[in-house]
């Protein structure tokens, strides 16, 4: 029984007869050879079989010796077909991966498992992709077969196994949470309203008050899953739908203990994404950044005098500039900026203690981009209650939440990463767009 | 500086002076002690104090003295009081984990980090849960803090990291797809409907079409995350969104490559309990299962026969049945039954060769539920394009989906694993809400 053998492993196996299975990448026909390149899920191998005119030849003298012809001819096979080859591994070092498979003895073995009935929006043989967003996205169930398409999800799938490793070290546990919610009550606007058995209910924004009433019984907890939000604006780094990644832990001192997760959480996504999916790193030469021991930090009243401004946030320019001097002063390509002022923060933020204008709160920064947020919450119940009432709001519909801080919490604080921006932030794409499966935005319900 | 240690490591730190920090579990007052226990995320640990009357004796000879006294008097906390206490970690057989801990010379030591405002609807501290399920479920912020009621989410959690590992080892990518459709096409019923910025949308039941078009591009994938159904039926197993372990893998030679899969995955489950929730496991006193090298099988047409029916699909009472003799005749709590009907399968299901009324599909039995659902899919696009076809349906609303096969899909197939129900089988729970955190079931959209 000749086993299939994947393009990367195929090294170890010189000499031998093995099969490689995959989608036939491209086809390329020289006068007396021709090379069939097929692609597996681990990358490419190049097969060589005699050219086309023999092959007839080899088919015709079989033909008349009554034995069948080696199933369809194969210069009719179009891209994309689903093939199994037969061959011998042979070194060669002008070959991908320094090997290249050639047809045994009594000429190629080549078995068709599924033939395409049509052309594929872009051609996946082409080293770069010219097609325009729209038509990869329109697409995806083909075009994300590109390489360079697909690489930034398994940059994204390395990555959230780094943040769940990095956080199952720390004692964290994970947890499922319900993506319907009975209030829109986090921030009360961009909700997607649904009908739950003919009553209102709406998708959740966040798992933000799951986690925190977890802390009170797990302490540390994470979830990584979808959150929604209804943006009615149409922005290269907004999505309808995207992955967060969410950490909150209790017995805190303040946002710092939270910060010094968030640099655990992002060593190990980098870490991760180095030893998980260096074919996608080196494909799209995505440089991968030192996360320091201590990354570097600026409180929200500097960095605006810094910037000469006046400001309750920071606009997406003043986020880049401010990148550029931590890159600058410290070297690194991450900043926090601690203490935005809590007239832009969620009522459940913490004050900063001496400047209750300020918040015990901090926003990561990522080459320039937002990337995290997070800080420390409320954790006594009335407290909950003033923030409230101090914002006009009744308490009413956070009874559920609530509830929780009325059997004592312990101070507590985390954060949510956009998974989507991070991988976009990392491969340097030009829109997130091409960094989240089948994405969802205000234009955007298929496939 | 006294650091935090954790109930799990206090035996290690005998003769330091140490902080345990955690919620007031219970508190005995005896004449000339007090015990206050402890409980943090990893279990419980006994502080041991001077009895009631010695501190207030102490406390006012410190006010007389012009001190401040302790904080709070300690037989004022109530139980799930937020604390922190400084103690000598000292040896002592009777107590939980063989080490207690003790006042310090110059007086107990402990700080008040949160009060609780409100009486837990049920009593943490006690042994057994005598609640009824409606007080635990409208109670979960709190609740869920006793340990039997939260032990089942540390198996959960333990779980999920087993799947993913197991699959993360057969070459597996994860994934993260879409939970707002286009269109309510995998089942027709029981989708709950959306405000999609003003069109109609519905959230997803299942990541099959997004799975199977990704073995497109990565061959074997899966993903862990929430889906939906609008349950119109108020049972103990079925919830209105749930989490689904779902893989998928191309190149197979029939569904029997997937069941394989199926088996190295509960393997990874199984061990990962085992090791990463052990605590959980020896609380409720569950019960590991082997999975034996190969999980038995039997064809659903050999199960009618030997069950004396004929009908097109098991009923529970059937699938105990099987499972008892499963049991009986080869030790295996598990059992696959393959080859159901295929007018009880979905229309992507892929016949079995010479008997197309049957399919190449599976159910996984665990202890007498239905646990995996899974099987070989169709892979050419004219036997999906029949294949609706028959059953009357257009194709228009599955383009998106169709796209896929369009273009070259191996032979693949998959399954997908309902999470709440492993755990509810594992720990023989009555009822699916005792293994949801915050479940959504008809009558239930919060807390």
């Amino acid at each position: 029984m000749i086993h299939r053998v994947l393009a990367t492993d195929l090294s170890a196996h010189v000499g031998e007869t093995v099969q490689v299975s995959g989608w036939l990448h491209r086809r390329r026909e020289l006068k007396r050879v021709t090379f069939l390149i097929i692609r597996d899920r681990t990358g490419l191998t190049q097969a060589v079989l005699p050219g086309a005119g023999e092959q007839e030849r080899e088919q015709e003298q079989e033909q008349q010796q009554g034995e069948q012809p080696h199933g369809q001819r194969l210069h009719d096979i179009p891209e994309e077909t689903v093939i199994s080859f037969v061959g011998v591994v042979t070194a060669n070092d002008q070959a991908p991966g320094g090997v290249e498979l050639v047809a045994p003895a009594g000429g190629p073995q080549v078995e068709v498992l599924s033939s395409p009935a049509a052309t594929p929006p872009l051609d996946i043989y082409r080293p770069t992709v010219t097609a325009s967003l729209p038509t990869i996205l329109d697409g995806s169930p083909v075009t994300l077969r590109h390489p360079h398409l697909s690489a930034p999800f398994q940059i994204t799938a390395a990555s959230v196994a780094g943040f769940r490793g990095a956080l199952d070290a720390l004692g964290f546990t994970e947890i499922h949470t319900p993506k319907i919610v009975g209030s829109a009550t986090e921030s009360g606007a961009n909700v997607f309203a649904l009908d739950w058995f003919g009553h209102p209910a709406y998708l959740a924004q966040s798992p933000q008050f799951f986690k925190q009433a977890m802390v009170g019984v797990f302490e540390r907890v994470y979830e990584t899953g979808p959150v929604f939000r209804a943006e009615p604006s149409d922005t290269a780094r907004h999505l309808a739908q995207y992955t967060s990644l969410d950490a909150e832990l209790g017995f805190i001192q303040d946002h710092r203990d939270v910060m010094a997760v968030v640099r655990e959480a992002l060593a190990g996504m980098v870490a991760a994404v180095a030893e998980r999916a260096p074919a996608a790193v080196e494909l799209l030469g995505v440089k991968l950044p030192t996360v320091p021991e201590k990354i570097p930090e600026i409180h929200f009243s500097e960095a605006m005098a810094m910037l000469g401004q006046d400001e309750p946030d920071l606009a997406p320019s003043d986020e880049r500039t401010l990148s550029e001097w931590a890159l600058r002063e410290f070297g690194s390509e991450f900043l926090f900026v601690t203490g935005y002022p809590m007239t832009k923060r969620p009522f459940y933020t913490h004050a900063e203690p001496g400047r209750p204008q300020y918040s015990n709160s901090f926003d990561l920064l990522f080459r320039g981009l937002e990337l995290i947020t997070g800080g420390q919450r409320l954790h006594k119940y009335e407290d909950y209650v003033a923030a409230l009432a101090a914002r006009g709001e009744s308490t009413e519909p956070y009874e559920g939440y609530l509830s929780a801080f009325r059997h004592g919490m312990p101070p507590h604080g985390g954060f949510a990463l956009g998974l989507e921006r991070w991988t976009m932030r990392l491969t340097e794409a030009d829109n997130l767009r091409r960094t989240a499966l089948f994405p969802r935005d205000l234009h955007r319900l298929t496939p």
